[in-house]
């Protein structure tokens, strides 16, 4: 089984911002874990504060993986534009979020990503990428 | 370890209402699955059309419980009682939702429950419950 | 031919409260009249203050009956939950009201569950009840 | 007993305009079917698509006829003037609809007629207008 | 001096139409006072319940009078044509209101003809008219 | 003098809920407290997490009791039917609310219920009851 | 007759401030004019800054002249209290602007004290109080 | 083929209304033109500033013209009816407009009628109408 | 104990002003009344029309007084000023308002000092002021 | 003459994305037709994913070419940026649209780019930009 | 030159109000320093709580000074009347705010001063004058 | 002392874009100027259209300079990215606009990045930028 993670804008700072919101674990040291953990699972990993970077990045996991965890961070309040990537490919999408954005700012509480993918999960902290990647798995059975 | 899963309304018609948004699996027939999967998970279960007996649910168990997973259906959208039963208690809970509420009608993008709760689950069928049990099973590791 | 009408929250007041809105006549002497009237239909009736218990009459009477008229009262203006009953059962509904709800508060002129109701009755005083009535008979003919 | 039935817009298009919606008979057919239901009623008729002329048949009929039933259709969501008609006349006017005008856009679920006539009915295709006219026997009794 | 008087829907029906509000004295007996009170004012006269022979009927006036006095009454609020037949005409024009509108319903708070008018005279009753004339004279002096 | 006092949703778990909000005494306890130093008043108490048995219990007290005193906790916010209730039934009553609602979330500012009670106290506490309680007191001098 | 103008803030700059919108003018020198043109009434002038100013001078006035020609600029959009003065006094209220407010920034066509006046004379520039005047003297024969 | 051409209110000042706006040649000259350089096309041409008429017309020319131009101009933005008599035919409609409505105001920015129509023109002046024949006839080819 | 009441604007007309909604008492007779019920507390009374009067007002009572009773009236629904000086003084402030505001006007829904207080006490009439002296008496003991 | 295409996000898939509403050709193909079509005109082409790679190709074309044809896809709808570069350079614009964003969601009903373009032409499929170029040609004849 | 800073209501109270937010240094205090700092600038100094005394301060300083720095506190979000001031005067004005207004309540983040002053500055402490004086100091080079 | 300047969209066309807005001074121009204004202070400097390259310039020298002066242009109003890359760094953002945004379009009144700066600077023209930096001085004393 393949899938690609996608992570949106200040993803990168991970463990270094804002600790009490998003944890002290940066998302490379964590991938491994996962990675580790689910063997049978083949993860590729792309990160970009660009919004168009992330559109390209989904349209070409889109038409070649099994599923892509999509975490669009501060674009998936805002873009219409990575809304139409994943409704134009063919793989599944799960929207993961790690802090529970329904808690936080109300810009946080619109997603123009959530209407067009398979499921969403949020706030499980960076949990939510594991039980994406249980949900695949399941399906797959 | 000890879960309580609560459902609102309508989740009694489960298999037989709208079979293309829920599904034609019955909630009771679920619930078997699911608990012959985690036996190590001692899973109660409740479900009632009555908002006030859903608060009265969540607070019980919500005293008693490791965990609950909250499916409140149409009252996520209008209950501030849920989201104050949820806030009251200190047992954690997870918001659940069979289908994707986001792709819905206008007024089911709203939840009253979700800033309250430890993280939401949204669309992935009766999936989603499975998802919220493993969740709290890995909490537990 | 099986009808059930379903009253909501305060409508056991009839004749007692407010008369120059809702008349001063009870709904169960009304009944009466209206059964002698329309011999040829069986009619059940339903009252409760609870809106859970409306929507589990709803649910009962939408697998077994020929139709359902339903006032839900003020519950029409924030009940998500009976709308979904509404939608989940077989049966056609007729939505009525006594009063003409759109010359009342702004909040009455919204309802949950004119959008999945077979037709919508409004203002007629308790005539909106025996209109709904004569809709059934009309297309049973 | 005398009344008139007064059609606003496109409603000279009945039977021809979207069928799905409006069915496929004609006004004129199904008013002929009405008068011989109800012989003991003289049924006037006028159809118009300018508001203004919708707003004058309003003014002659509420002087002189015992009732009116409104289709205003397309101008009941826009149309002061004819509320305002309604309004200024003695004669009781019936609000009716032939679709379910709140299953449909946004902004046909409001309407500056209803606060100001008897009665409501909607969504009971051409039965519309019967109910009404049985509403006006009813209380001619 | 040469005046045009233009009056919109169910203005024909002054002194009939609640009287509360507007008066009980018909237009035409007013305009008669009107004339014999100001003879050096030539006043042409136009009524009409349609929005689009009130737009003509400005096109016309608008370049042959020497000011315009418009109550366009129901259409004030909707009407974005009688706006701009207003805009599109060089002689000026006085928007007049007989009933107090500030103090009527929401919808009649909002006019899409005072911000292109010379002025707007509102709630002195019939005497709202004479105060244009009163405008115009002065200006003519 | 005989008063009912009216407790909504999750008010049972006074003492034990949100102590930084609501103060740590049960209301069972405080309401000793205030039945001993008010013994010319006759109290009775009734909570209900369900809103259909608040309104059925405003109905019962609203005919027979001196008064209310109302705290409809997370359904003041949402419950049409309960203002309905206050409205129909002859008794004054009193809302109160223990925390200041105003100084909370948004959803919280608004109340179905302040426009028809005869006064709406709010913010100080379990004194809050107290004062409503010196109210009716006050009016029966 | 007696009648008082009360003039709101930056009304004193009349004159300098932003002539091509408020004219040349200083409004003393046009009080001479009004004054020698209408000689039968005595004409009484405040103008403040302050708003609870001009609220004591509508308190004073309102109950000892026969009318008051009102223009409280800026405060018009904003201004609760003022309002509620002219409501409490028993003398009638013309509101009058300068300038067209209509054709001005959006928070200009707002206006708390229209809905309590007698009537509204808007964008006539310096003759919108001879108007006033007029209006007065008019109900005066 | 053969096209109508569809005006709606004050597009017959064309040519003497806010020049900079609307250019300064009038529409029947334009017409003239157009018709010399296609003369393959039959084109009809309507105007009215009667909403109603407007309606009539494309009902008329919708069961028989192989398509419609329509620029709707004021009534564009306030017309559920016309929209409806645009979905009511089988002919496809484009809608015209000279000026850019979306750099205009706010009001203008909406239209009922876009969404059903084939395609939208917006702001090219007269060219507009030339554009909307040189859709038809590349369709056509 | 020391007390000061604030009254805002049109509060100096009372017993003259509506006396529908605000009784026929004038305040300082009211006064008199409570001193003389409560001597062990020393009242202190001002009263202004202007803002910003009430705001000094506040911060004199704000370091010096043991509470404030602030009815701030019309400025309540406006003035953040007012909440800006409530909540720079240490003394606490209890609002009150005579009339229930909630079943008036819209825009006397909303407050900018409910936030910032002790407590609310709305709808009471006069006796609203008493309330708040019991809530300062009954802290003290 | 010389015309630049840029087309934004998910342009490039088309022909493989959603085909019901974007047609099944893909851009370069049809641009091969277009150029042939038009020899006179030199077409230049642009697509990017990324807004501000979007910004800077009309910040280039800008300054060099006759004229633009931007199908800035869901940028339109949320980018401020575009819209300023569009009003920062000196050659004409015409938006484009494939489809017909009025009759989709909401949020693609506003566009930050219209209100400052030459024209817009919206859901003629790939003939818009047809329809575009002879738009330019027109203007250079 | 020569500046007047203008404060509005509660700024009285610097030092001593909310020092987490205001800082602990009183006004006067820091006038001095800034003073001292500056000497080549003559500085006056106006502070009042009242709404009109700022207008008048303005109008009084606008036709005198080289400048005015303004911080209108509380009144910056509601005062049509300063922001009325400000525009008929001919010195510039620079809008200064301690706090950072955008990180606190919604109702702080909208100004009526804004749109009409030279510049904005706000958020850095009593620092925020001391830039606008070398914003005035800089411009007069 | 370190700070970076960065400059969002259309910025490079400082010089060439709207002389009227900001002016005919190209950025490096002034930079040079300010450069040698201040020769104590190192200035980078980093211009990008795109929104990901501004994110990440932000989160490179949020981590290493002593502040950052950003003016993020058009995406100040739509990027919720930009405001959490600021809120992730630890080193100082003053946020400057050259043109005054809050004359401008109501979509340039908001601010995703105010919330979170030291301080906003608007509307000086290019000094702006030598105020911004001229406070990092100050502070640094």
């Amino acid at each position: 089984m393949r899938l690609t993670i996608i992570n949106g804008p200040n993803l990168n700072l991970l463990g270094k911002r804002e600790p009490s919101i998003y944890g002290d674990q940066g998302f490379e040291s964590y991938l491994e874990d996962l990675r580790s953990r689910y063997p049978q699972v083949e993860m590729s990993y792309f990160q970009s504060n660009i919004e168009g970077e992330l559109i390209t990045a989904i349209q070409e996991a889109g038409f070649s993986q099994d599923g892509i965890i999509l975490n669009a961070a501060a674009y998936t309040h805002t873009s219409v534009g990575i809304g139409d990537a994943v409704k134009a490919v063919p793989s599944p999408v799960i929207e993961v979020h790690i802090s529970n954005t329904f808690a936080r700012e109300e810009y946080r509480h619109q997603s123009f990503i959530s209407a067009v993918v398979k499921g969403v999960i949020v706030g499980f902290g960076l949990q939510s990428y594991e039980l994406a990647v249980l949900s695949f798995l399941s399906d797959n059975k």
